[in-house]
């Protein structure tokens, strides 16, 4: 078996020698257990803060397998839980095999899995980047119909899932994204009523502001810093931003970059919430199957980039934070 | 009649000669009116926003008289709602006498100011500061007993009363406040836990985790930026921020401070909110009757600096962000 484990903390932006490939035996499951062999795992921005040491609890320890979502099959079983040849996800990490009593680990039942969702979807629109955009807009947006919402990173994984979502919901939509292939995707498949190159833009308030000229009512952050900002000059009475992910802030070294505008939480009456989508566990398969159905229905559409080889697992990463991505990044790891 | 006007718009801390006192004839009520009489008018952190054009849409106009609350007595009145002699409060302005057709002011009981309540505190602590302190505490703040909260300012009008509530409602209270004198009244009068003397500390994000090592539940901050930010380095999971006040940004010439740590928005589930108080007339009454009943049974302290002479408005006013204010400040204009 092979993983990819920390071998020292980035300084800024990953590289490639902050990551350690580690080859060992492939372990035999115990009574109880079962083997899985991954067949895709996922690169996940909010991994970025966790190779820092002082910033949360949960930061891994040099040596540490780097943890991510995985799609894998069932390869030996000591266990009934986890049958022999079932399809089956969890948080399995950058590792090729993986033993598990099937604590935090689900069978896939192939009947989701049927129309346009793929069993990738369990670790995408339907996993926690999708599971992260429906509990952020529809709990801490507090979204009615009618009202404005805007999207950062909008062509990214969680992004897109909530703006399709808010569009759903009766929401007028517009992206934040950076480039103009992205906005495309962002106004077409997606259906945005506007898009903002931000790499086009010399003042995104202003761009906002021209898009929206009545306002924000939902910014849903998956970038921070100058975006926020922007945002927050924009927000209409009693406007919400969703903390999603903070993307331009993860690589900072020393002190992050921040807003600058907190006052106007107190004219505009303002509300800024973070959240962290496992609080919401026991709702996910409601959420889980309103989306399967939406895109089943075409209307939710999600995007996957596969890259091929375990070996690529950091490569594929660093890459998140270069604007590179489009839709959910996986890596495939076996055939 | 005697008013002051904005002369100029300052940049950053206002000086004497942002404001112009301006001499009129003293006009006389028309049917249904009543001309008052200014006895205390306010000085309020909070007018420094509207002073700068560019803030939000309820900035002064050039020559505009400042708004402020007063404490009145009726001189002569052609209205049935304002009985000539009695005492009224309302949003009177820098002005020493102010002619009302009875909207937006109200006719003083002299029941509610018996015992310990002054007719000043219908401008002080129930007033906008108190009030400001009940709800921000009280809605935003979602305390539950057995929590820690932590306030800013913790000498000042707003925060004073945001702390006593707070014992009141049966959490640990810890003020920040600027000396060893306000300190003192903070841990000795309000009965706070802790006080932190913001300029004896190098790194109050430490101070405060000397203090709570446990962490902060609520944050009332009537300061903002590097205060606001080593408290929210000490939020515990699912903490709120309520932003009642920025002094400390409202001076700023160009882009404000601002705060550096958001990314905790996400890893600690924070919320962060802030409020203008008037959304919640409706309800003002019942937190006065609430508020005066604590005063009266010593539960509920409040400090009035009080500073004579019309002519001291805007001194007073500059005062506020020195740092060298000590409870509510009022400025008596006429014997």
């Amino acid at each position: 078996m092979r993983r990819w484990a920390l071998a020292r903390r980035p300084d800024g932006l990953p590289q490639e020698t902050d990551f350690e490939l580690v080859e060992a035996p492939t372990p035999s499951p115990g009574e109880g257990e079962a083997l899985i062999e991954s067949l895709y795992l996922s690169v996940d921005p909010g991994t970025r803060p966790r190779l820092s040491a002082d910033t949360y609890a949960a930061a891994f320890r040099i040596g540490d397998t780097i943890e991510s979502a995985g799609v894998g099959r069932v390869v030996a079983s000591r266990s009934p839980r986890l049958p022999e040849g079932a399809l089956a996800m969890g948080g399995f990490g950058w590792t090729s095999h993986v033993v598990s009593d099937g604590r935090g680990v689900q069978v896939l039942d192939p009947a989701l899995f049927t129309g346009k969702v793929s069993p990738t979807a369990s670790i995408g629109i339907l996993g926690i980047p999708g599971l992260t955009a429906w509990f952020g807009l529809t709990d801490l947006g507090r979204p009615n119909a009618g009202e404005t919402l805007l999207v950062s990173s909008a062509a990214g994984a969680v992004g897109a899932t909530a703006l399709q979502i808010g569009r759903q919901l009766g929401l007028t939509v517009i992206g934040i994204a950076g480039g103009a292939a992205k906005c495309d995707y962002v106004t077409g498949e997606l259906g945005a009523d506007a898009c903002i190159d931000y790499r086009a833009e010399s003042d995104l308030a202003a761009a906002i502001r021209r898009v929206a000229p009545d306002g924000i009512d939902i910014f849903f952050d998956n970038v921070g810093g100058a975006q926020l900002d922007a945002a927050i000059l924009n927000l209409k009475l009693n406007g919400r931003v969703v903390v999603s992910g903070q993307t331009s802030e993860y690589n900072s070294t020393g002190t992050p970059r921040g807003i600058r505008y907190v006052t106007p939480f107190i004219t505009q009456r303002l509300t800024m919430a973070g959240l962290v989508v496992y609080d919401y566990r026991k709702r996910f398969t409601e959420a889980q199957a309103q989306m399967a159905a939406w895109i089943n229905a075409g209307k939710l559409s999600y995007r996957e980039e596969i890259i091929d080889g375990f070996e690529r697992l950091p490569e594929a990463f660093i890459g998140l934070f270069k604007g590179e991505t489009f839709g959910r990044r996986l890596v495939r790891v076996a055939p």
